[in-house]
């Protein structure tokens, strides 16, 4: 952890980003996994300061993540969504039993209250998430939001 | 967002990294903000498959992120987390009332159920949100927990 603060050392010494205004320019959110393969600008063709990130533990709509679009697009003028999942993402090989089991087990707690989100059939738990956002009444009714998938292996994203 | 798509073919076209692993090479995942202006493994000194990146508003910790660390410490080996919040968020320039006024006047609903977790004190928040981590049941009671604030204009961590 104290390699954080060496890394970040190197990092402001030669930082030159300081006068990055914080409104996405490209008006855009992007949510999508919290996993270590994802270089989420590069394999969009962004650029850091084009669009706001939301991550977490396979790119699920969540009401964190309602939460994080309503602040992006009422505050910071966010006009569109992409949900981007993935090949071999960890949530296709554990189930929510799976899961609160190695909880219980190893932690000695009941995470009854978790849903663990894991998915089953990815294409169709995109669909679901893109119709979750388009169904908010909290979300502008002409919100463009798609779905994509991107394949670790090969770094190609397909629309869903 | 059609850009998206013509921005990835140039991205696979080059793309190497088919053979990373899942699991975080440095066994730590990173919970941020969803701004822009970060540039997430670069500015911890970080490079692609080291550590999971969970990102929201303001870099809360939430139900969500407990969800998200519960995969990333018993699916995938995670034994750190680091709290990243940052200078100038747009959640230290709103409130709550002022976001549940917009979504009300834009959007003609009541987000009453939405806590927007906006930020008054920066550090305190820090602290109460990785204190939130360390008493959380679910997760190991020796997992290494620490907060930062990054600062965008200068590029300069430190510890909370």
């Amino acid at each position: 952890m104290d390699d954080l603060l060496a890394g970040n050392a190197r990092y402001a010494e030669r930082f030159t980003g300081g006068d990055l205004p914080a409104p996405p320019a490209r008006h855009l959110a992007v949510v999508t996994c919290m996993d270590t393969r994802l270089d989420v600008y590069a394999l969009l063709g962004l650029k850091l300061g084009d669009a706001h990130v939301i991550r977490n533990a396979g790119g699920r709509v969540t009401d964190d993540v309602l939460r994080s679009l309503i602040v992006s697009i009422e505050v910071l003028g966010t006009t569109a969504v992409a949900v981007v999942q993935h090949t071999d993402c960890g949530m296709t090989k554990t189930t929510e039993e799976g899961l609160r089991e190695l909880v219980r087990v190893r932690r000695g707690a009941d995470p009854h209250d978790v849903r663990f989100l894991t998915i089953d059939d990815q294409p169709e738990t995109i669909r679901a998430d893109v119709a979750l956002l388009q169904a908010s009444p909290f979300l502008p009714s002409d919100l463009d939001v798609r779905g994509f998938l991107y394949d670790v292996k090969t770094g190609r994203l397909v629309q869903i």
